[in-house]
């Protein structure tokens, strides 16, 4: 019954059909035709429009385990706060063979959430691949945006061999869309991504306010790129923000040093260590061109 | 003698060759074949490579008199902190129609320098096209990088018909490359700056200072955009900041307490106010594309 390194599932449900969801259907399609892709979301007008876009085989309004059949994955796709919640219920309805995964941006309060349940924690694996756009919705679905992507898989809270298996099959499935696949603790991952992730669309949308309105007119491609992602929904970075809480506010509050240090060194005149800390950024920035 | 609406200068000198001054070049070349481009510089075997590139129809790497002729256009596309001295000394080179302007990122330190010489100060108009890249050199020279940008021309320090003659002709000579001309004074300019241009460099720069190398390999587009114009030069960004000293310094404390109202939103667990604060800056920003 075991599949080889390289098969894909047969069958994926998706839980919320927006970019995200929408981009993983995409690159199923493309890549894997056989594999059922079953699209749930609330509005039916929207999935059925996901189906004629040729992102999905099936759709539902509801789950039921005849739904998820045998063997399935399903990915949820929905805002991070409801994540912990929806996995729990879903779990309820799970055979043996169906895990559940995740996208969102946050892992620890969701891994923890879902710890309170047994058997969703026997089902259940956080992933996080770290690949996205400001714009929403199926319409941007894009079939090579995990491509080369890293993904973080969670460590299990535990070791046992079935977690371990789960682990290495929803790993397979991120690797076969095109991630490289990243393990680490969820409480690791949401350390970092507060800096890495959280912290630039603060960034972003505090530069945005600090320019205002009225001085657009005067900004040029640099202001553009720098504030690109203060588009994004503010609902969803709400809930992202609100869901790594400590780490985001110890990750801002690093950026207020480091503007505070190039504050100081222009009012002390001492232009030489604002060239060095230029310099370090930009050493460092062009590390990743 | 009076040259009408649409016809271009007949001569354009450059002094600095670079991303800019090659830009210029290479957006006069494409459009005003028969204008004569003059490029100055320090280094003979650049500018003998910028002119195989079909940048320029001459070159020397000192100023004359006779290089400058009759009539002709000068820009000064050097580091801010060059720019005034450069100007003071090329004044005295210069016959009645020859004008000077630039294209620095400062204005009211060069204005002021150029100030100090009665000379200079008749024959210069601060200019500063927002325009740009991370590259550096005339290798990354467009001559579509004007096209459809906002071109900032200075104010004249006083009311002088001569002066304001000199406006027109610098204006007209920004708008024939492709600029949309903004007249405002170099104090204004510089202010507004402050915060469109040279605080997101910071604030890019400041950010991958936070986040820091050991956490590149976690980062997605969001931190790619926030941060790309950290990887500039950091000996010109140093001139421009040092250049606009206390506007800079207003605009990083304008950003610090743009991010404090995040942090202390998040610690008072006040969500609404965070996502009231990412609407506005998500609003903001889409005004933009």
């Amino acid at each position: 019954m075991r599949q080889s390194e390289n098969q894909f599932e047969d069958k994926v449900v998706i839980l919320g059909v927006g970019l995200i969801g929408g981009s993983i259907a995409a690159a199923i399609r493309q890549r894997y035709p056989d594999c059922q892709v079953v699209g749930i979301g609330r509005s039916e007008a929207r999935l059925q429009a996901a189906m004629a876009a040729g992102l999905l085989t099936d759709w539902a309004t509801e789950f039921t385990a005849e739904l998820l059949g045998q063997r399935a994955i399903v990915v949820v796709c929905l805002p991070v706060h409801l994540i912990a919640e929806q996995v729990c219920t879903l779990a309820e309805l799970c055979g043996d063979r169906v895990l559940i995964t995740d996208a969102g941006s946050v892992k620890a309060e969701i891994c923890s959430g879902i710890g309170q349940s047994e058997k969703a924690s026997r089902r259940f694996v956080g992933s996080h691949p770290i690949a996205g756009g400001e714009q929403g919705g199926f319409e941007y679905a894009d079939a090579d945006l995990f491509e080369g992507k890293v993904c973080v898989v969670c460590d299990p809270p535990e070791k046992h061999e079935i977690l371990a298996a789960n682990v290495k099959r929803v790993s397979q499935f991120w690797r076969l869309l095109g991630c490289e696949i990243t393990r680490m603790s969820a409480e690791e991952h949401d350390r970092v991504l507060a800096l890495t992730s959280h912290l630039p669309h603060v960034i972003a949308a505090a530069t945005t306010a600090a320019v205002g309105e009225e001085n657009l007119r005067l900004t040029g491609s640099g202001f553009r790129d720098t504030t690109r992602i203060a588009a994004g929904s503010s609902s969803l970075w709400k809930a992202i923000l609100a869901g790594n809480r400590r780490n985001v506010i110890a990750a801002i509050h690093r950026a207020e040093e480091a503007l505070q240090e190039y504050r100081t060194a222009l009012d002390q005149q001492d232009d030489d260590l604002v060239e060095s800390l230029l310099e370090r950024a930009a050493k460092c920035r062009s590390r990743l061109d």
